[in-house]
């Protein structure tokens, strides 16, 4: 055995390994289970079933709990802590009883009492947000967001934190991601981007995107969608490319059973930008160890880093000129409207730039702005240095000053967004993923000085397998900083997605 | 409260039935649970997920086999056992803990060792069979069929019989029926089939059917599907249709979740009839009461029972003159080669007979044939009157004395059915569901003077409305032959089925 596959195994002959390894895939098994309900409920269960759902949601939810909480898992995992330090034991060993650790006391931190209290309140939150973004009524969502942040905040101080509060909410996402660090990653972000954007604003130049919408039918979207996610080598024998009103990737059993959704829009980008970034979370998940199955390893190291990767297939690989000069002729064989378009024009339309008031549907350069200024407001609402009444301004004075626009409504401002119904200090690692996705894009060019030959010939298979030996294979066993400089042999740097995202501006805008 | 809907509820001012009550809805949700997993597999689960599902399977029957055998639960169903026979109880609450100490039994009276190895060779009886019937290897299968036939007597065994032991496996389907009663009701149902199918043979009449099969566009057969079991009142917001290789029915928490599937051929009926037989599954569970949610009461009554619902929706109504003259022209829309074919003649096609080697593809004259054979040897498997060896040699036997036709291989002979691979004692249902079918039927019509000129004008509510007040609603509040003498007003009797059937011939063949 290899010391790469030795640090890939656990070390069954440890007798509480191997006793707690069988709980803890138990639980995983029920874990997985609950996702593939999520998935029934997003892909086609009847609407009429929400309520005998929720019931079912819960009974296993009550199972999952108390197999978290089963306290001879908590006795060996204990035992295992110290021990797993020592040199025999595997990086594997060491991130199993890490992230198993981690869950134990996740469960166990919060009061039964509290969990109830918060699980009711987390459905009246979303019934509120919904109706007060239909009804574009912020006064009658701020009492309920109030509540919301009081929940946060208890939440923040069972879990518990050193400087700043905030930092046990990045740390549920992100684990051990603190607010200095945060600061010290978006404030170069936020700069490049602002000063980006002033420039295309200022040049007056414009980008045709007008033929990118049109009425183009659902069945072949669907096809190129399955064509483009084979051709990056996301596998179907272990995948299934579904519908839903939100894409979104889920694993019933990662690496085995990795899904993932898109939709239709008129817009056609839509849905193969949507299957592209969703491929991108499913490459990463169906590259986790064999071995990791029914654990929490088989999983993205977190938050940040899993969108590194929908990040990279999507915008750093999915909106290049190299990629699509092997692609595109898929898309002209789909819809005969693109054979009058050559690829120059369209890769230059699927990277146009423009300020809009909704994040989702933002471009490379925005996109980091929106997030940023949901930052600074929920840090800030957190630590009580501003008020849920005084939120709708500050959130239009943010986006007057970061985009130049200011939202008409507050269903397109405040309202926009259904995260804080379920929690907070998980946008930052949206922009994680960018400076993280772009650090990782910088090395496979180092690695690959013809990395753009290669992509334009039609493949992607080398950045796949270069993905799935340093990265993909590890899943959850190393800490995200700590895999980031093992992959890239540095420390998180926004160097890099600000060279990223300058060069690409001046290609598009011919700065 | 009306006396019927006191019939309908429980009992919860006994604290008793509600802290059962609780209990059972738990494992309930866990068996929903499974149900759903059954459909993911069904409907689109990767591949390559075979293995880990395999284990998450196992997982969660582990959790629902300790929840029926939760000694608390035994407890409260055995004090409750004699007390629910007092008159201030409801039907509801004896229905309850008769079906509830039935599953705690059935999880009981099987030792664990048992039930282990039972599983293990449930999976390696199933892989040979498949690979049998591919190859046609009857002496490959036969001794695990051998072990299988063993496992089924230690069954009988531990489950306990009074006169037969085949009488604890029909049991397991039909609660309460017994050999007796099955020969009882078979020999007039095969004495008429034979009869019919003798004088069709002698008559040299036939049926043109050759328009029935063709290339008829699968995503026109889908739509067709949907429209056919929208208009006899399946409700698509408590509902999903799906395709899948073998259709099939299954509750995700009836009454509120009820899905089905349908498959597509070249012939062009198997989609259209198979999706009216399983919505007339999906009626019933659609119509069980919304108070037995989550408990085994919401549910058809036995699998015969069942059955007669899917038979009555397919043959009665489904290839009725009367239901056709409305609904017809929904083919004729489809399929433009149809406008070309009057709708007798398509449903003297539908009720065409014929003898054939396949029971899944069978008429309504000879598919009981079919049953009787699988009734006949599995009973003198199971009782040691016949042996493995013989049977390939007794099925052609039997075949040629009531079809008079022989396979032409044991791969369409013997080796046919998947069935006993997971158990004996299920065929006889199917001939029951027929019997009880056509009872329910000649009720309907008694009820209803005007019945074929309603179907006739597009309206099967009446028809679904009272099947839904006597029938449906009760789920599994009543032993089945009870279910049917309070529905019909007389014990199970064939002469129903013989006078169906008949008339039916003697139509479609101008006898």
């Amino acid at each position: 055995m290899s010391i790469e596959q030795q640090k890939l195994g656990f070390t069954l002959s440890d007798t509480r390994i191997s006793e707690a390894l069988k709980l803890i895939q138990e639980v995983g098994d029920l874990e997985a289970i609950r996702a593939m309900m999520d998935w029934d409920q997003q892909t086609g269960m009847p609407h009429g079933a929400g309520a005998v759902r929720g019931d079912q949601v819960a009974t296993l939810q009550g199972l999952i709990h108390e197999r978290w909480t089963d306290s001879r898992l908590g006795q060996l995992l204990q035992e295992l802590a110290p021990i797993v330090q020592q040199p025999e034991y595997s990086d594997a060993d060491r991130g199993l009883v890490r992230t198993s650790l981690r869950a134990y006391e996740q469960a166990t931190k919060l009061p039964r009492a509290f969990v109830e209290e918060l699980e009711r309140g987390l459905v009246l939150a979303h019934e509120a947000w919904v109706k007060a973004r239909r009804d574009n009524d912020f006064a009658g969502y701020a009492p309920v967001l109030e509540r919301m942040i009081g929940y946060y905040r208890e939440m923040a101080d069972y879990y518990g934190y050193k400087d700043n509060r905030y930092d046990a909410l990045l740390d549920i996402y992100e684990p051990g991601l603190t607010v200095q660090q945060v600061d010290e990653l978006f404030e170069p972000v936020k700069e490049v981007s602002t000063s980006l954007l002033k420039r295309i604003q200022q040049s007056g130049k414009t980008v045709d995107t007008s033929f990118l919408t049109g009425e183009y039918g659902k069945d072949q979207q669907r096809d190129l969608c399955a064509v483009l996610l084979n051709n990056i080598g996301y596998d179907f024998e272990r995948g299934w490319l579904a519908i839903s009103a939100h894409p979104f990737t889920l694993s019933v059993g990662a690496p085995f059973d990795v899904r993932l959704t898109t939709r239709y829009d008129r817009y056609m980008p839509t849905s193969i930008m949507a299957a592209l970034h969703e491929g991108g979370h499913g490459l990463y998940e169906q590259g986790t160890s064999p071995a990791f199955v029914r654990t929490p390893l088989a999983n993205g190291a977190s938050l940040g880093v899993h969108e590194s990767q929908s990040r990279l297939w999507e915008n750093a690989i999915g909106r290049s000129a190299a990629f699509w000069q092997a692609q595109y002729h898929h898309i002209q064989e789909a819809f005969p409207a693109f054979r009058d378009i050559d690829v120059k024009t369209f890769v230059r339309a699927l990277n146009n730039v423009e300020s809009s008031l909704i994040r989702v549907e933002a471009d490379e350069v925005t996109y980091n702005l929106h997030i940023v200024i949901r930052y600074e407001l929920e840090k800030a609402l957190i630590n009580g240095e501003l008020s849920v009444n005084e939120l709708p301004q500050a959130w239009n004075d943010k986006y007057r000053s970061y985009l130049g626009i200011v939202p008409d409504s507050d269903a397109n401002g405040v309202l926009q967004d259904v995260h804080w119904t379920f929690g907070m200090g998980y946008f930052p690692t949206y922009t994680l993923g960018n400076v993280y996705g772009a650090q990782i894009y910088a090395t496979l060019r180092r690695e690959f000085p013809d990395f753009d030959a290669r992509v334009a010939g039609g493949d992607t298979s080398f950045v796949l397998n270069w993905l799935r030996d340093h990265l993909y294979v590890h899943g959850v066993t190393y800490l995200p900083r700590d895999l980031i400089e093992r992959v890239t042999g540095e420390a998180p740097n926004t160097e890099y997605f600000k060279k990223y995202i300058t060069e690409k501006v001046n290609k598009v805008y011919g700065f």
